[in-house]
């Protein structure tokens, strides 16, 4: 059995993760984490957990990674790129949900983090785990950074144009629509229920970090530098992120071609799901699983797709990535422990 | 006191009429109707009414125009359109809220909507109820379309770019999220509760019969044709439309001038709003209010604008600015009946 | 016109006692305050307001009373007690929407509130502002003490049945369910969005604060102490408050008979409806306005009376029903601003 | 591997056992059933199944059964009563969902369903499917009714006080708060999105048909016939179902032999949890889980005993505890396939 630790195990992700590998056959849960909350049960945290899985939570020390073998860091951003160092060099492997590891350029990292990188030349190990892309990589990495929950969405809606030549890559524009779980459970005004709930609102504008993260995975793929507008938008409700991505068609391509390449691209991909032509992707179909819904559509009157894209942010956007990349890292069949449908309704 | 008549007075629009003009100091309400709920009281088909407003439903009959003022159509798309004639002959005017006559042209019209007009010669008098766009002739009309909810939102945050000469008019993308009840009251299995609750989809992309209504005033602001790119989504509340409206930057304009741009538009406006500087549209500071807030956010990196407004889906997209058209057609103060604040939360 | 200064501006009371008095046509607000935002205009800290009411906001100080006839105070529990008595002396009349002077006996506010009062000596003067039980004395009062949002409900369902001898006194429950508008704007962990979203709790149970308050009340109706079983449930919604309480019967009495008590005792109540036989109270039919809905479950077989009565908890549960307090201490109509219908949906 | 017939699987508890048994080691699903749709695929008519599980939907009829071990039905009320028999003759064990053999005398069926029933000479064969009340009638059970939602929450809170003498049996009250997926996905108006959102209301009130189902269980275990006061609510979520029930405590007892009671009384149960005293039920913690958590509150100033518990109404109130009856019926582990924790939030 591999032992995982669990560090930021109290949050959303944290919680997530612990769900995931108790219903993991290959991995047991080490330790788990939370500065805050250090000395007390799971269940006093998380009444879900009562009866189920009461271990302590302990402080986040680099001595945990000792009895480890893969760290799943769910910690806030820049919180522990000081402290990956040390787990790597004690031989354990890392899987990091924050963003600390995910730009290759750490310029670019402090332009948009607002705060130099601690770590820099671990940059260049860091493998940015969205399996669908990286999945060779992944296998042989020892830190991996998970990516964010929005480019998730975004690089899987666009990553089957970038090389096909059929589209602008100067017209790429990502309109997000994200459950409320994805500014984490701190405390904040703006998701208290009454001014979260029953409403919609854009945030962000020009500003938000996934930004680069998007910009950097599709420009990989596409062999140039591009730039997208990102537009998040934060939705009354709990969980799922629903992407919807525009581009301008450059050159005549009929839709069934898209629908062919989408397919194509995505043949292989235990997670992703091309829906049939005319359908448009919806969060409800996907939340609490590890599977991501596409559905595309073609207008030629104005010559543009529109491709939807829907995974849950705590999962695919999150934790279940996570422990897909754990099952890549450390060879078991990357499916395993996550092929729970999605819970609908 | 104007005497008016609600037809379709137990859908939303309709309550939502009956809501408004009880407030309305000079105007009162003369008739009711629901063919499906005839002969009923209000109050049994909508418990909120008890004891407020009780009178009895009738059916939808011309003779109904003789001793009313003022027709206000809340029926769906077609059910009208061979009555308003007869309603215009006995001297009634008429605030249609279907979109009936909102289309210019008959052929538009057939294209969108799959069945022909059956009273074209009126289409020519009827007068596109915006009232920012068309306030002048509202003022001397005898028949007013009422626009759409998506509509509404979407030319109110692009009209003031349309003459400027700043944005590309072939690349404007309507990314438009609404509130459910903008599907009507009717049964529909996708707006069952737990169909329709905590998740998002995209729906009607490319066939959303609002788009012509958004290109034909756009394009008549513009001077030419255009087409839009107009996407709704499904959103898990019950009220309010948030447009988020995206458009390539043609030439170098600051952030301050476009800024000032909306500011001088919208200046003797008495219902929509231009935020400060930084702030974007939520919907929730808007609902249960015939206000419109526009918040812009000016996209160097890319050379975008990218406009959100906010409105609520049942008054401004509906019944409240029905009333402000009526207020016009009348003669009374514009605001008269609609001063009332945004309630919060 | 009379000036009112509502003290505690930027809370959800506070935002809709500014909306309910933007309305009143002989009231004009001469001051708001928050200590926290002082020196900020109204539309910086709640856009709603943008371009609709923009007063600065100052801090709370005895002088305002000076220029103001009425102060609304919408602050937390024991915030203003101690100011209370300058503003009276300074010949302002006072709506406190808090619950310092509620309790008429100063043992029982410390033994629920763990504080002592500081201005016993004004308790006697206060009157308890459910104008359906005091409107006489409210109407000559310097001091109201408005009620709470769940014993406004829970009292209206049970007082008809307080004096006719028809149920034990002894049998009293009270299941109460509320919207998370009634824990206020601050912020707070549990209210939170993903922590209050798809979900129902009790909380608070055997020692809510709103107990003696309905005891206090139905006791003084009953003519003798009684206790009231008071079980509070968080709703994952907004607004409103369910009330279902439950009394043994304890005699015979039919449904009719209930059903006319009901209806005899609120006959002139212009803002109580009871619902025809066989309908129950839903919240969805009385928010966003001051009306209370009551709806009376006979049940033979169990020899019980369930009786339903729905509010919304920020207006008649608190500010327009300070309000309608404030009409009466002044001689206005007591309906005055107060007559929109509920919004509904 | 046991083969599985679920008929009716379309609809939420039939979609629900689909994903559970999809992840049951022990079990394969044979058939699928849903008359309306049948020749459909799965995913044509739940997008979520797509590329999971994708078999064609076929008609109801008796010879399903003969290549099944077991059937689950997942129809409406009456639906299925008159087909048992065939099943079981066939040599089929049926695990009924319905409500058509939970009661054990027909004529209190008829009187609160309405129509006699047509298999009566079964109802004697059948075991209510409680496992922590009928654990072992139900390992030999043909056929098992499976409780209601409402019911085994009511139950499952009340059981430990039946037969200790603490309680007046004649007291007892049960408050149900139940998500609105409890009315299943056919078309109705008053589950419509706008109707059932933002909103409390109280339904069923004396008439609902699980009040004999929980009377019948709990007369059972006290040894004599007793009545219950049900009043179901509607609440504005998607599952659980929060009970609080009531019961007058008449004799001294603490609360610490309250707490003991339950512990006791739930000691090896694998699915229920005794929370903590001072902690209460909260659905949030329970859904999408087998899980039923029950919080305690002792009234000594009012001498009551409240009891809140909280299951998934779709999972422990149906589908989930239709697979762990049929663990016990099979002779699996009763927790196969059970044991994924909350999913929270």
């Amino acid at each position: 059995m591999l032992k995982a630790c669990i560090a930021g195990a109290t949050g959303y992700t944290g919680l997530e993760l612990i769900r995931l590998l108790l219903q993991h056959p290959d991995i047991e849960i080490a330790h788990i984490t939370a500065d805050a909350n250090k000395g007390k049960r799971m269940s006093e945290v998380c009444p879900s957990m009562e009866g189920i899985f009461d271990r302590e939570l302990v402080e986040l020390t680099p001595d945990l990674a000792r009895d480890c073998d893969v760290m799943f860091l769910a910690l806030p951003h820049t919180a522990a790129m000081d402290k990956v160092p040390a787990f790597l060099e004690a031989g354990c492997k890392v899987v990091d949900l924050s963003a600390d590891f995910r730009l290759r350029d750490p310029n670019v990292f402090e332009e948009w983090y607002k705060t130099p990188h601690v770590s820099p030349q671990w940059i260049e190990e860091a493998v940015y785990g969205l399996p669908e892309l990286h999945r060779e990589k992944i296998k042989i990495a020892r830190l991996v950074a998970n990516p964010g929950c929005y480019p998730t969405g975004a690089i899987l809606a666009l990553a089957p144009l970038m090389q096909c030549g059929w589209v602008d890559l100067d017209s790429l524009i990502a309109d997000c629509k994200s459950g409320v779980s994805g500014a984490g459970r701190k405390l904040n005004a703006s998701t208290q229920f009454c001014e979260a709930n029953e409403g919609v609102s854009a945030y962000g504008l020009t500003t938000h970090r996934h930004t680069p993260e998007i910009e950097q995975e599709l420009g990989a793929l596409a062999g140039r530098p591009l730039r997208v507008v990102f537009a998040p938008h934060l939705m009354p409700m709990t969980r799922g992120i629903l992407s919807t991505v525009y581009a301008n068609l450059s050159e005549e391509v009929t839709p069934d071609q898209v629908q062919e390449r989408y397919r194509e691209f995505y043949r292989d991909e235990p997670f992703v799901r091309v829906l049939p032509a005319g359908k448009f992707a919806d969060t409800r179909q996907v939340v609490r699983s590890n599977f991501c819904h596409i559905g595309i559509a073609h207008d030629s009157r104005t010559k543009r797709l529109i491709v939807t894209s829907a995974i849950d942010n705590l999962l695919k956007g999150a934790s279940s990535q996570a422990v897909q990349n754990c099952n890549l890292m450390f060879d078991f069949p990357e499916t395993r422990g996550l092929e729970s449908a999605p819970v609908f309704p």
